[in-house]
């Protein structure tokens, strides 16, 4: 199989078409496990997803399979290295998930897949256990049916992306040598449209930071001191209100500066894809708001955000409680354009807060860990070629190239520490409700996506280590 | 016993002086009783402390004991009238309590009292278990030491305090007769200064409102989304800010309108009690902000405040979660001057939140049950002056008039529905952490409330009831 054209994948995409049943029942079993990373609570989970993984990349023939442990939530790993003188890639998926909460909205149990009107509902069925499983039964596909991938592999299941990747490095600083590769594929990062083919050339980066307030030593009653005294709540409600102006634009001064402005070509593959602000925002009944002076495409993807994610303070239980809180807290995500630094985002945000927190009142600002910059897949990389013909062969357009609002970290760091590319190939859709209650992943996701990849690993099967050199960089 | 004079109460104070362990005991009895109102949860605690004090007035030989049904919480009814043209006194206290939330913060457990240098530690121990124990404690040493009491009474002892009265008044309708007195004495509404002795005078009002606002259908991805939609929890920040100017003053417009202005006299009163803003900040590690143009205490007392109690949405839980929340919540109280009804601040409150929620967010406001007016004792009332004698007697000082910050809305409601005005002779301090964690009452309170309840009923048993009938209103 070393060496396939094109053509010769036809086998495995039907050999993988007639096994449909066995492979939801995989993908059943998988989102059955509540792999949330983010806590500590679903720690058996984690592991249960964990040895899961271990168990199917040995029975599909992978070898040197383990879990890479970089002090936090390990990766899973497994190699295949059959195919000399053709390119390795780096596959990337990620196992764990975001919590459920509010588990309240669910319409069916978060971590019992459950099938309605087409659609598989799971928390993390988009996003992406879905699209990782699509990669890994193609992969097994080739090997079973003929007896080989056409590109070596690497396998590189991450547990930490949810929680923004904070011992990624570390885990790649440990295991640089297992994870020598020519480029990397990302089960993350999808498709932009249902009908429309695209291909994902950038994605925006991202920072977080986490912010506590203390305006006394304890909660006072409000009617001994209501009039006299600063309220915590009062003044996260200050600072929160201080980030934008009211038109929408980013108020933090300094957060801009190095931010690239669209060029040409970028604010026109923007327009390419129709996006129709109405619409959007309907869809989710959202009122819109947003940078002056960009359409929607350009203010999602080429654009930074700011978004509080969560606020709390004070009571917050059944009925009243009549107290001046002492404390409040806030987290807040910053979506990063291109040439925006994660370091230099929270320096500016954490100057701007600090200045204007009054005296009295104590402010604690917490960087979040895994913080990435924006990413671009330049126009000429082998892996933009693989993917247009593939999409092209799929779906008989050629692709529009899209960038992603949100951020797949990954791909920053895969560039720094390894210094390869990646495309982002995952078959969820930006609908699916990722992040939040009733997450679920289409399942005529799944045909398509195991065509899809079968097609991308032929195509890439087509090339050499030598093609993908000019555009690796030193580490 | 009837129209004992002042002198002839030694018995009576020398007998609960002897007796303090087995009043030290009930108490402690009382206090374990975790009777929170709020929260459905201590529906059993509401129980038993209702059950409890049902036996202790029978057993203290108060006729007519009962509950008080309005359609909530009930309160808890006990008579006695074997003084025949003495006045009637109504005894208010209240059974329920503030939850104990934030639990973690207790230094020992909320609902077991615990003593520690003096200070006897739980839930409800100052607001408001402590006095009402005292008052019915002297109650009780009347009537076992002398035969009878030097007033009739009336102990009306409620059990939603806490949550704003919601069915007080119902309970006043259906219970008209058992209720008809010449005044109220209060267990609730304590002393302003553990050295100076003061009398209360006035309280100011509250209203509350609950604010939800719903920017979108449902949590959006901060990444898919960050850029083009409204955030709840930015537009709850800028709703927040706007109910406040920098430096402090109320932002709200008409809110302040139908306020008196204080007098020249309640300015001199204010200014008379020491009461030392760089120290009082300092206790509490809270920074200063109020109205301009006002010294603290008038600020304190006469001036309104609007407080956020609490303020929620989004992700709260462990690590991050990249959403777009669609929802955020606020509780809020005012404080209320006199001449503010808790309606009309309710609707400029309101309508200052509705003018400013932009177009596309829903915006809804459900007024708190239990509002309540300022509440000001007439300079000439017999009240005023029976407590005024007995706490000159009791400490060898006038007592100056004070005015509470914070709001005993059975002032303004026994007022309205019964007539009648309230004298507040609690004995808790304002330091003693009402309504937060590690709240305490002074065991040194204990001794001083008995004498001083004492001295009070037999000040008031040398009058009669012609000389509250000026003060009495038609209802």
């Amino acid at each position: 199989m070393v060496g396939t054209s094109a053509e010769a994948v036809q086998p495995v995409v039907e050999a993988l078409l007639a096994e449909q049943d066995a492979i939801r029942a995989r993908l059943d079993a998988f989102l059955r496990l509540p792999s949330v990373s983010a806590d500590p609570a679903f720690a058996e989970g984690m592991r249960d997803a964990r040895a899961f993984l271990l168990d199917w990349l040995r029975a599909i023939g992978l070898s040197d399979v383990r879990l890479l442990d970089g002090g936090g939530q390990p990766a899973v790993y497994g190699a295949w290295d059959g195919a000399p003188g053709r390119p390795t890639l780096l596959i990337y998926g990620h196992y764990d998930v975001q919590p459920p909460a509010p588990s309240n909205r669910w319409r069916s149990d978060p971590f019992e897949p459950t099938e309605r009107d087409g659609k598989l509902y799971a928390r993390g069925a988009s996003d992406v256990k879905g699209s990782t499983t699509i990669a890994l039964e193609t992969v097994a596909a080739f090997l079973r049916v003929t007896g080989g991938c056409p590109v070596n592999v690497r396998f590189f299941l991450e547990g930490e992306e949810e929680t923004g990747s904070p011992s990624l490095r570390e885990i790649i600083r440990r295991h640089a040598p297992l994870l020598r590769a020519d480029a990397v594929l990302s089960a993350d990062g999808g498709r932009a449209s249902p009908t429309i083919p695209t291909l994902n050339v950038g994605a925006r980066g991202i920072a977080a930071v986490e912010i506590a307030l203390r305006s006394a030593t304890k909660e006072l009653h409000s009617g001994r001191y209501g009039g006299a005294v600063r309220n915590a709540l009062h003044e996260m409600a200050r600072l929160v209100a201080s980030l934008h102006e009211e038109d929408g634009r980013i108020a933090v001064s300094g957060f801009l500066d190095d931010l690239h402005s669209p060029t040409p070509r970028q604010r026109e593959e923007a327009a390419a894809v129709p996006l129709d602000e109405a619409a959007f925002c309907a869809e989710v009944g959202a009122s819109p708001l947003g940078e002056p002076g960009y359409i929607l495409r350009e203010r999602l993807t080429l654009r930074p955000a700011i978004d509080v994610n969560g606020m709390w303070g004070g009571y917050t239980g059944a009925g009243g409680k009549t107290v001046i809180p002492d404390e409040a807290f806030a987290k807040i995500t910053m979506r990063l354009g291109p040439g925006q630094s994660p370091e230099r985002a929270i320096r500016c945000l954490s100057d701007h807060l600090t200045r204007r927190c009054p005296a009295g009142v104590q402010i604690r600002i917490a960087p979040g860990a895994g913080g990435a910059e924006a990413f671009e897949l330049a126009e000429n990389h082998p892996l933009r070629r693989a993917g247009a013909v593939t999409l092209e062969r799929l779906t008989g357009q050629a692709p529009l190239p899209v960038r992603l609002g949100a951020t797949v970290p990954i791909t920053a760091v895969f560039k720094e520490t390894l210094g390869i590319d990646t495309l982002m190939f995952g078959f969820n859709l930006p609908d699916e409700d990722v992040h939040a209650p009733n997450e679920f992943f289409r399942l005529e996701s799944i045909p398509a996506g195991l065509r899809g990849w079968s097609m991308l690993l032929a195509e890439l099967g087509e090339m050499t280590e030598a093609d993908f050199r000019p555009f690796r960089t030193a580490v």
